[in-house]
């Protein structure tokens, strides 16, 4: 069964469930987004694509953001990254200040919020307009000078951040944090509030499945080992409080956010993104978390 | 470079690492091992056995059972078997009461003792003398007919099980223990002091690399999907609270025990184990991983 | 008013309130209580007996025994008592493991369940048949020769105890039991199934009313110290988790038990009990806590 | 022996201790004061003044202010107050946030600090300048009109609140804050730096030892149950995480700083304040609590 045929497959058996779960409430913005949208797209380390669905439809990629502030902050500063954030699995819900306490204010990995606001401050660091180098940075690894973030988006979800503002400030009081707490919010906010389409999503990982090299010939985003270790922190880490029982059922890395879009990397082969905006309880896309279910069932194919 | 000059390359690049760390010293019995053993074992699904080191010495295989008594558990209850442990990784120390206290006495995953002693727990109730069931489920896997348990180490652990008892009976409390607190620690004593080699338990694990059918055509162990779900597991939850960082760094679904073996899976290919007993602060054996880290890094080869 | 028509009026006004909330039903003997009881004794330190309702009905004294097995381990060790139990608020439902584990064993105060047990372990160092000893401490005081246990609920309890197994083998993997778990439960559920009335309990604590020495002349139970300092422990810490909203309310030291009884103690005055079986979702007797706050509001008396 | 004497004799004993502990260091303009002073004020509600010491030196009332706010927003808002706060010993350190997060953003009581940002709240929902509500509150209580805040420690605390700004960002996510963060904590910082010396500080408590009313007849501060009941929340939840030690080594209802002071009530006699700046690691002053302790020792009065 090729590519295509198994997303028609997939498409076809989920019909019935998509729009079952909850869209994203606290950010209003985002709420406002229809449950029933679900997009599909394949982008091979050839260069072949292969969509389903909305895969054409732009939404707000949220925590998915969180892999790419990752890449941009492990390019500046290498494996000093990780003396400011852990990479071991949370095992609490995705925003919890209890363990960032009992922790001295290192974050357990860079794929939950406080992780992903530390890797913010790196950006904000160095350079002037943080959320525009994202931005810039996505550009050509997703084959789309149009992206952009959505202003009506990122002042929501910036309203609603008093938890986050929370947990910045705890970070700073433990002197883990280097800018205002402001400055930080403001960014992450925008760079969250980036849109991309499934196919951009997944043209944008094709690196984590080619050695940390740009599939057509742009140079290489990370070495191979990074490449293959950032794999292995999105197994671990990359959705949520969920992710052991994602691995379990998926057996891909992937990192998800909760416009509902998902992103996965099957080593050596091709980038996925799926999208439907409707979540599990655990922040992740309830349609989407099947369908990458079916997607390694259906082709025999996962890293296990 | 072939399997056997990387096994020689690591155990040469680690000779002066070989000691570093502690032997376990809770089970009085154990910590009359010497540090400095170090063997490693790969076993192909083609019957290639290569070795290095003090591969053929037996070594308590304490939390390696957890592997077995899962696959077993399974084996008669398939998934009946999630409804009373989760799969997530703990996120706490390997013997915290908290989560389980917490999570209403459900254990988060069949790695940590309380998860193994609900799946002891589902041998009891299957087995008269469920002990000797591991022991007789383990020889025609690993090859050995003479393996068995040490009584010694046994009765020295059962002398230091109160941190197990409390746990036991928090989760009899809750109603997740068919059978009485003793007859389970019992048993969960005696599958821990089992003793094996290298060989053996590298042997012993091909069938996750194989699809979970026993390499020598000796049938199916578990279904080809149960088997890649087995790996997930272990990816995410073998190697108690430092699973994210044993992934980053080595990239294989892997199970470690406080004798210090670690037995290890490259699907389609290997099995491994690699034993030295001075441990790391989070459990696992120091050397052990290290040298897996260096396998992966030497062959080039890790499921990312 | 009068004590006498002080109690009658407490009567009055809470007679459509008696048997409001759930009698404790983790202890199947306790569950057959009818809810309808309600009584109050108050015994001044002149040995004026005050009584309205079932005050001469005896009924299971359960965590009310935490206080005499407390004055009986200060009687044997005196401060060294406070090496092995604390003095603090527990913050926390009243058989929380999490705590205990956190504090390596040691428990918050001598009124939670780990605390009673580490007591209970000092009595069974120096007694052979600790429950008849803690009988025999109390026939004096209450000033009844005939108190004894229910040997049915002490059953009943005992087959229901794994919560105090696991609190007790945790401590005991601490260090901080002496005896082993099944000798100190046993010990445990039996002076727990202690069987006294109002009157009998309000007379027995009258000596924490009169600087510690009995107020008929059998001498000193308590130095006045350690009778104040028993005062204040009980105000902050006797009625489980809230304790706080009890001083607030009351303003009395007191002990609470999930028999329904709770003990007071207006220094320089009276002993009090009040017995009424239906509990407030934190354990304390519903009608027994109002009962107390309406005394203290009806005879404009408290310690503040 | 009068009160005079007793504070002479105070004093004597504790020369050798006096500067034992560490001043707070967290609040830079804070840790400038010589831990070397000692004073102590007892004011009858007969208007007697006892001092011994540096009783007439000012210094930072800081966590004493939170008895002040509370009472104000007692006398604003009456019992709807603890809708938004508890009345419960905390349990854990006085600056904690996983209990705050735990309880759904409702602070355990208001002598901790989220407890006393929500008090703070309600004076700034209710005042345009709430500093300055508060000063003006204090002086008649205390007699003296020219009490004041020190701007520059109001200036330095806030410059050190990331965790005080995490636990106010914590619970407007919770909505238990009505006003900016900014705005709260501008307050917060400056009602904390008002400097009151301990004669002026134990006139500022003697209503509490009067039922609620100014013992030198300027009418009503709270009604005679109100008074009582802060006096019982003080003694539970008045000195940080030693609330339980302090209870049963003195038995005084108290409030302590980490300015080093500490307020207690006799009641039916008279306020007391303490201050010497050295503090235990549980924040309250080291020399201050044995100078109560050896008050009600002395004096042979407690409230127990």
């Amino acid at each position: 069964m090729n590519y295509q045929e198994v997303l028609q497959q997939i498409q076809h058996e989920l019909q019935p469930l998509i729009g079952q779960g909850q869209v994203a409430s606290y950010i209003p913005e985002l709420a406002k987004v229809s449950p029933h949208h679900f997009g599909m797209a394949v982008v091979g380390i050839d260069g072949s694509v292969h969509t389903v669905g909305d895969a054409h439809v732009p939404f707000s990629i949220q925590s998915i953001s969180k892999l790419f502030t990752l890449v941009m902050a492990l390019q500046l500063e290498g494996d000093h990254v990780w003396d400011r954030v852990g990479r071991e699995p949370s095992g609490t819900p995705f925003n919890s200040l209890v363990q960032l306490e009992a922790e001295s204010g290192k974050p357990r990995n860079p794929f939950i919020n406080p992780g992903a606001l530390v890797c913010t401050d790196i950006l904000c660091t160095r350079y002037a307009v943080p959320e525009n180098a994202v931005v810039e940075f996505l550009r050509p690894l997703c084959g789309n000078r149009d992206i952009h973030y959505n202003r009506a988006v990122a002042a929501s979800e910036r309203r609603a951040s008093d938890r986050n503002a929370a947990m910045a400030h705890l970070m700073k009081a433990f002197g883990n944090l280097r800018n205002s707490v402001d400055v930080v919010l403001d960014a992450y906010c925008r760079h969250c509030a980036i849109e991309m389409n499934c196919v951009e999503l997944a043209r944008a990982v094709t690196f984590l499945a080619h050695g940390g090299s740009h599939p057509e010939g742009q140079g290489d985003v990370l070495s191979i080992s990074m490449a293959k270790r950032l794999n292995a922190l999105m197994l671990t880490c990359g959705t949520y409080d969920a992710a052991g029982d994602f691995a379990f059922r998926v057996g891909l890395p992937a990192k998800s956010g909760v416009g509902g879009g998902i992103v996965a990397v099957m080593p050596g082969e091709c980038g996925i993104c799926v999208w439907s905006p409707a979540l599990e309880p655990s922040g992740n896309s309830f349609a989407g978390s099947l369908a990458l279910e079916r997607f390694t069932t259906l082709t025999g194919r996962s890293i296990f």
